[in-house]
């Protein structure tokens, strides 16, 4: 075996497949490592697939969501260009090797150095891993000479009515999307490009995230967010491709052109006032979503994908009340506006101040301009939405998502070629 | 369908089984929940698995790990005995319930209440869901007439080497610990009972984890710590019934025979200093645990379950190091003291102080009496053990957790009767 050593080696040669595959340890393995050599490991069953790293758009956006998020926004330290866009090659390298179920590359044999990968991944499959990477605002600044590649698209996001944000978890130069449908996979992704970016980039903040069951089956349900409501019913489907030029991707309307292709990664940390809402009765909690909390129907349905009907009254009264959220998001109320969510729940213990559980949503949006499209609905449903009275958003940042690689181009090479 | 509705019937309906049953969404699923009436719902492929409730001993401490891990410690708010019994009470009911995979019981189909339960795992399979209870040093004070109900072993830990304690991730009336092989159910067990708790006890803490891959085969692989060393290899196996009547299970030396059967729950938050570990050479990481890195054997050894040679020397120098982790922590050489350890990884964010990672390990450990178990070995670790570099413990607790439940038996009868 390589002194690189993959970690889908360990699966694929016990012959593991699929989520049902469950793999018996490797008897006899050899680890001498005096020797210096690197070998060897057992095999947990799991999901091997992988997605493919390079291609017209970054993976992580419109591919069906992982299990598993970690996500993290660096700043850059070093005030060198070079040390920038070194790191930003090292980065692809790792990031591919990684979303194929491989180890990051470079000298893991040696005895007298550091891991080149900090192990935790091996023997798991790869899971279904994309890494995503996304550029702020502040990257443009005049400090490594990008200031002339800047977006006019990507200019930080306004003040918005339900920001109760904290700048400590907010905004960043860098962000990585990880996500998988193990949360070692996911953590161990982002652990590694932190590593390799000692020296020229620090975390700014971090946030881990759980979706869905534990399931990977392809007809998968609708998961449930943290307030019991199914989240996600009418998002954009990965095969919508003219719901996806018209709303997400980066067309021609772009003023950097390296940027088509690309795609607008807005994140909001919307804590929930948890225990608010637990005491909140069901008529009224189904009245704050419009939508029926078992089945996740529209109030005016009786199946979680029936059209919401808006125009439905009872007894001079509408069904799906105006400050619905349901209502009020719908793109049928704001000229067709759509936006592909990609939202995970998050728990991250008891708030010091208030005793109470914090908790919530990650919500994480893409579009092709935030600006015309999460601004002005946040605006709306910042002031109108009945949801309001249960979360705020606690954290808040933009991102530029370039397209996909071509074969043979870095992260460094898209940024200033 | 009945107005208390079984999670379990929405999969068991539509035959889906075990991990690799793939679940399609129920189509004309009914849910006019102006007539009252709640049912309906999708089903997600996932893990149907359940795990008795009642029996000889609490399930959650033999049981295989599940894959993730929601703990919380509670305080008692009331003063009254009658709140603290009736809470107990309530969580036998709960807990129970949930643990087959059901909501909480009581009252879902009032529209002018809140939901009984707050919905977010309605869908999910049990998912292997154990809860386990424990009752800290500090319920038997003279608050509620359980003075003489206090083992002597339940008696708060002494003051430790390697404890960097923060008093308010620490301690506590009560423990929950919820186990499943998905967050989503191992959270909403946790937060429920946090709320049927309202007004007599609050959330003193609580920690996530995670602890395998998102496999559930019988014949799991040694799960891997963010150290990227495999940690748990030499754990008692559940099938071991001697070693655990010998060093896990209270037994007759009891001086408080309702405790015969049940054990002691010392949780610790370990955590790793990563980035000085990440940049340790690969040959001092493995010098540490006594371990090769990627096999997980001894460094005597070939492969992981090599049982270690502590006498083997190489040039006149001790192969496994007189500091390793492996060597100070055997039982060879422990006088053959076991634990029952049950650790999962967790990973919290960024450490505002200092900008590192908040990760590591919340090591929970059972035993049948913590002052002749994990205090003298931890006395021991916590001065000689090489791994002390790189680990500092944030959290300890203490809880005596008693035996199983009989049919109709409840927390509060066990703890009074």
């Amino acid at each position: 075996m390589s002194a690189e050593v993959s970690r889908r080696a360990f699966l694929t040669g016990i012959g593991a497949v699929g989520v049902a595959g469950v793999a018996a340890g490797i008897a006899g393995c050899t680890d001498h490592s005096a020797s210096g050599s690197r070998s060897g490991g057992d095999a947990a069953a799991g999901d091997n697939s992988t997605v493919p790293f390079r291609g017209d758009h970054q993976a992580g956006i419109v591919t069906p969501a992982q299990d598993r998020l970690a996500f993290a926004a660096f700043d850059i330290t070093s005030s060198a260009r070079a040390d920038l866009l070194a790191m930003l090659t090292t980065w692809t390298a790792a990031a591919e090797a990684m979303t194929q179920g491989d180890q990051v590359p470079g000298g893991a044999s040696d005895l007298a150095a550091p891991p080149a990968d900090t192990g935790e991944a091996v023997g798991l499959p790869a899971s279904a891993l994309t890494i995503t990477i996304g550029f702020g605002p502040s990257l443009f600044d005049d400090r490594f000479g990008l200031a002339s590649r800047r977006p006019t698209a990507l200019e930080k996001l306004p003040a918005l009515p339900g920001d109760r944000l904290q700048p400590e978890l907010s905004d960043g130069d860098l962000c990585i999307q990880a996500c998988a449908n193990d949360p070692q996979v996911a953590f161990h992704a982002v652990r590694n490009l932190a590593r390799l970016a000692r020296g020229t980039a620090v975390m700014r903040w971090s946030q881990l995230g759980f979706g869905r069951t534990s399931s990977t089956g392809a007809e998968q349900a609708t998961p449930r967010n943290l307030m019991g409501f199914k989240d996600g019913t009418r998002n954009i489907k990965s095969d919508e491709k003219d719901v996806l030029d018209q709303h997400v991707w980066v067309g021609d309307e772009t003023d950097q052109p390296w940027m088509k292709g690309g795609s607008y990664l807005v994140s909001r940390r919307i804590r929930m006032l948890i225990e608010a809402w637990d005491r909140d009765y069901l008529a009224d909690q189904q009245n704050v979503f419009g939508r029926f909390k078992t089945s996740g129907a529209p109030l005016t349905g009786s199946t979680e994908f029936d059209t919401p009907d808006f125009t439905k009254a009872d007894a001079g009264k509408q069904v799906i009340p105006a400050d619905a959220h349901i209502r009020l998001a719908s793109h049928e109320n704001n000229d067709g506006l759509r936006l592909l969510r990609r939202g995970y729940s998050y728990t991250d213990g008891i708030d010091p101040v208030t005793g109470e559980l914090d908790a919530g949503l990650f919500f994480i949006v893409f579009q092709k301009n935030a600006h015309t499209h999460f601004v002005p609905l946040q605006r709306k449903l910042g002031t109108q939405d009945a949801l309001n009275e249960y979360i705020k958003h606690t954290s808040s940042a933009l991102f530029a998502c370039p397209p996909g690689l071509r074969p043979g181009q870095s992260w460094a090479d898209q940024l200033t070629a």
